[in-house]
């Protein structure tokens, strides 16, 4: 029985409460999760990476085996280099099904070694989205149920600094 | 580090090449998979529960962690029994993955220590059915490329009885 | 300002939490709710339509301007019988979503006098179905967070009468 | 430049308006247009295979290069035999295109010489099913504008003759 | 029986006969409905929001219980302030089933006294959008028949200033 | 027998395996395949319209009955003029179909004697996009079986450049 390493891609900009859910269920099954901040994307986040690996941090601060890291480049080259046997990901809706079908196909063509597994998200979460909860956060909505604590005064602060 | 068990449940009516993919590539993540075949269906199967598993138990003969057994009743409580920490499912298509979020939705309900898991179908089978593998065989059409050769003489023997 | 009536069709084959949850959100925008259970489906159902109308009378006794009835033959005639503006139904998911809209076409072609309108089911319920809870049922699984008590209750009835 | 033929297969059970715009339009690209009644499915269907193919030959009278006629076995094979390049089918819907997709590919592989090849239907038929008209007929609905004339007066023929 | 105001949101630039059969639909079972311009929308819209309210008034002038306004923020708050009880939107394909499907359920838990409401697009309009008509504009295609009189006269006034 | 010619339209920054294999499949129907490449496409272009003519001529150069060219503005307009009797194109994914059909729709509504064609691409290709071809490249990912020599040369000339 070797150690099974698992990596949870993703943007978060900011971490959610669905991504929470999948982090954590991966982290019952994985030996190791690491929660893998993508650097490289082309869209202007709201957080800087650096800001979304320490909210990641603080959120998942109760599970042991689960770490944060950030990356850019190909995420495959990034999975191999961790000696990770598989990526997880969320699954909410067929936009998402479609897409990460895609890039499954193209990962496992690039190193059919490593896995993608996917996760269904919770139904109390399949509406959830970052890009909602900034929607939300920016007209000053309710975001509590949405994201963690550290989130959620995260959001507030940037909002109300932006409104200055 | 736990021993990590994964079932991979389903008619397999009979095992075709892209379930056997699915297998081998979820043998290389856990510690053991338990292909696991349903008998309570409602639909009169081709091949009996017996010859369904001796077809699986041929054609995963070379992956040592895999094992062969049938159950009927509710899924989850069928992994609860067997200590399984995991549900591992093929995607094929987005009406494969509507139907499945349902039953993953409702297992998690009913079991929130196991998690089901997919994984998508190799571009190269996603066209592939157990039902298109019947199909074909009634009209002696080849099935070589679609069926672990097992398959392909135990269906051969079953439609030339069955035009006597 | 007429008195709008809005119809919700379905076999309720049992009413789940989630028919309900459609069914009392219809009630604060329409006027008076008709929920009529379908009675010439080709598929055999597990409750009468009798007792189909008793649980949901019963589960709905807490809403004044809902009432239950049966029908059979063509929806949009019953509607038109029935002096009702619309038709109201949830949708779950993608498949739901295609059946439906070729319904409501075909429905607007016999009357276009009688709106369709769709109402998306919550997310908790998303998941749900009748099928489902009748699976779970027969293998005396928990329903309890699924169904009204005395669908509950009349799911417990009907599959230990079908044990003996 | 070699003559062309496209095969137009289906159960047509009976022929819609909405199958009938998908023929002429192939009439228009193929030099032969084949509509193929496929007689080996399971459902008992309400029109008989001669039926058929007489109603689809009634209402294709003015279209010079359609034939109509009958098969069994697999479609790929058939195709074969009447020296066809090209499958023709209509798509509707997002479950049309899967099934659609997993049938064009399985031919494919069975022979890559002939092609399938997809027209949309009009929007105006895009809720158009040969099921949902027997529908209609069976509670004696207008079917006016969904079939053809001979159609509508087999359906009529039909349901009164039930009712007896 | 209580006034029921229904709001139709959304960015309408321009407004198309898609859009005016949905208002015209929504207006005969809502005592009143209000047209709601969306005005924070990030994407640069060809009509201003004065232009697009101007546009929808000629449109609608014939229909007395509709109004037309516009905002920006929140949908949920301004339908609130407009003490509107429901929300009311188009559906014409899976991906606007899946976007709109998030938003009602975010909307809901924001409040739970509005509820949304879908209405499929007639087939004759389901493939046109707002995008379309200005593509086709563009390059002085004919508009005519999927967009009001006064929406095709500012469109060809718009592009002929854009030209010289 | 009129010569029947078809075109393939697209972006093609740059022409994939999937796009040649839609091609050559065309090529074996219809007498003549014009390829034509967008050129007034709003997103900027990796390669300019006349390199990926250039690319795509290379890649086809033992198609006999095969073109390539360039337009802007609307496609069914170019097709009037090249005296074309269809458009062809690949779909791959449901969020394509969509799409497709949309555009479909409106270019038969434009001139209803071009009829469009689907072809589905092969699952071999099915997860291959111009995108995913330069998201690898930019990163010095292998491409060698995803897009024609000539491609695979041109990508890494451009990200060599554009690294210095």
């Amino acid at each position: 029985m070797n150690k099974k390493t698992g990596i949870v891609p993703g943007s978060f900009d900011p971490v959610t409460l669905g991504h929470l859910d999948i982090i954590q269920r991966a982290s019952g099954i994985f030996d190791e999760v690491i929660v893998s901040v993508l650097t490289n994307s082309s869209k202007k986040p709201l957080f800087s990476a650096d800001e979304r690996v320490a909210l990641i941090e603080e959120a998942t601060a109760g599970m042991n085996n689960v770490k944060v890291d950030q990356f850019d480049g190909l995420l495959i080259e990034y999975a191999r280099k961790k000696e990770a046997q598989a990526i997880i990901k969320g699954l909410r809706a067929v936009s998402d099904f479609e897409y990460e079908l895609q890039m499954a196909s193209i990962n496992r063509k690039l190193d059919d070694h490593i896995e993608t597994f996917f996760m269904m998200t919770s139904p109390a979460y399949s509406y959830l989205s970052s890009s909602i909860v900034k929607e939300l956060a920016r007209f000053h909505a309710e975001t509590k149920d949405l994201v963690p604590d550290c989130v959620e005064q995260a959001l507030q602060h940037k909002f109300s600094q932006n409104d200055k």
